[in-house]
């Protein structure tokens, strides 16, 4: 996959963030932090910790100044949160998060569900995160959530993830830049194929990450592909924690402990421990209302290690 | 993936043969007879219908003469059947089966487990297979078992299947020859690159066949390395049909649907129906007793449609 004698790729952890979100009743806040320090000390370099929006719209997020409280200053993992608008941004460099993730859909009826706002009004948002900081889109990544398909809309064209792609890029030509496949359904063809195309319009210099969830059985291919176009950053949850509210049995994001798999069996370096990361994937399976879907935490132990 | 214009793969239905099977209670064989029906009217070019062995140790095929009774004659769909022995490629061929699938294991203890023969003794009855029909293996596939990793011995060397292989090929030098993920424990990666290290050892001619299991999760990512490596035929069961004896929770062989979905979102033509594909597999999924494993199936079903 790499011409690099010791490959190597990010897995980024979510299930602080789309995870959490996913289980109705509120977790108490030292349970989170409790969870994310088992998935720091498993070797997770990069977290998305949660979300700041409205607590009346999600609750579960509305611990998130505490949980920067307990991590301030902590080095070794690189914490970021997401956030929906400027309001957000604000809010979240105030409770000392410097690693922002702005969420825009490719789709305009996913956008106005998910935020509620158009696609142009994202945009405005995330100028205006980038005016008020001073930067280029630094300490940055710029989610472009339905980059495949959409839950209202169906098949979202490669032209329009181009068009808002390119868009978001010119506001911010620093940032990192997600595709994400937030229903699940594309394919690790067309995965591979959509990188490439936006590689062409970016920067060489540009980072990218995916994101995925396994709801059609693709996930890890799906990475895997992504990977092979260049992408060396991947976000999974333990567990597999998530669930999807339009598809009933549906999974979460895929889960890391497949992914870790996948890649380490490859020969792939994740520097995450398998055995740690399963423990706390398996803390995660047993919150109570918690959603999963994992392969690898379901085999024997013994054969689920390297 | 391919050079060509229109690439295409063709997906091998083994639910007859590695999915009846694992339905403890053998079902009516008019009842397998309909299914068998439903599977090749949605397209499917090859199958596996069954085994050639002891009823007394699999009574689930106890009634493989009167399915090919059935089939006789029938043209559009290449039926073959499991034969572990000379044996039972004899009772094969009176049946009226001109397309056999020999196996053997690559590790001693899988293939003592599983057809009570050891690795050079199986090669023995290969070879009496291949004497008595007086070819060089035409008609002939030869599925290596446990080709990456074994329920008994745990990883299985790449060295291993190159030596069963080349005498395999030396043996029968016209057969097909596939590497079989018997677990589901191969990740993607290795399964891409031992195909390309058994290609080495083969004729540009040999036909490869890839067999997995999602077990671990890797089966759609399996099939599509295997496909990446130039494997042109892919093994799977509709409806994920099958299980796993020694893995508690674990799911058969990949789902047609998911691979189906995988090939053909990503320009790989299947030639078979999606709908009718579905159809066929919901039949499946509802048998008393049979363990299911399939993403496509599962979500909403205007979803899961291209």
């Amino acid at each position: 996959m790499s011409l690099s004698s010791s490959p190597s790729v990010t897995l980024l952890e979510v299930a602080p963030r789309d995870g959490f979100q996913s289980i109705a009743v509120p977790l108490p806040t030292e349970l989170k932090v409790s969870i994310i320090e088992d998935l720091v000390a498993s070797g997770v370099t990069r977290m998305e910790l949660g979300s700041f929006v409205s607590p009346k719209a999600i609750p579960q997020m509305a611990d998130m100044a505490a949980i920067a409280a307990h991590f301030k200053g902590r080095e070794g993992c690189r914490m970021s949160v997401l956030v929906p608008n400027a309001k957000g941004a604000s809010m979240a460099l105030q409770a000392g998060y410097r690693d922002l993730v702005f969420v825009v859909s490719v789709s305009e009826a996913h956008n106005l569900n998910n935020v509620r706002q158009t696609v142009a009004q994202s945009l405005d948002q995330l100028r205006a995160i980038v005016s008020e900081a001073g930067h280029s889109g630094e300490g940055l990544r710029v989610d472009l959530a339905t980059a495949f398909d959409c839950p209202f809309e169906g098949a979202v064209a490669l032209d329009s993830v181009g068009r808002v792609f390119s868009e978001a890029l010119d506001i911010a030509p620093k940032a990192e830049f997600a595709l994400c496949d937030t229903t699940g359904r594309a394919d690790p063809l067309t995965v591979r194929h959509r990188f490439q195309r936006m590689m062409e319009l970016a920067s060489p210099q540009t980072v990218w990450a995916f994101h995925g969830h396994d709801t059609f059985g693709m996930g890890v291919a799906n990475a895997l592909y992504a990977f092979d176009a260049g992408v060396t950053i991947i976000e999974s949850a333990a567990a597999g924690l998530g669930g999807c509210p339009f598809a009933p049995g549906a999974t979460g994001n895929t889960a890391t402990e497949d992914l870790q798999f996948a890649f380490e069996e490859g020969g792939i370096a994740t520097g995450i421990d398998r055995g740690k990361l399963l423990a706390a994937a398996d803390r995660i399976a047993a919150l109570p209302g918690g959603k999963t879907a994992s392969h690898l935490r379901i085999v024997p132990r013994e054969r689920a290690m390297a």
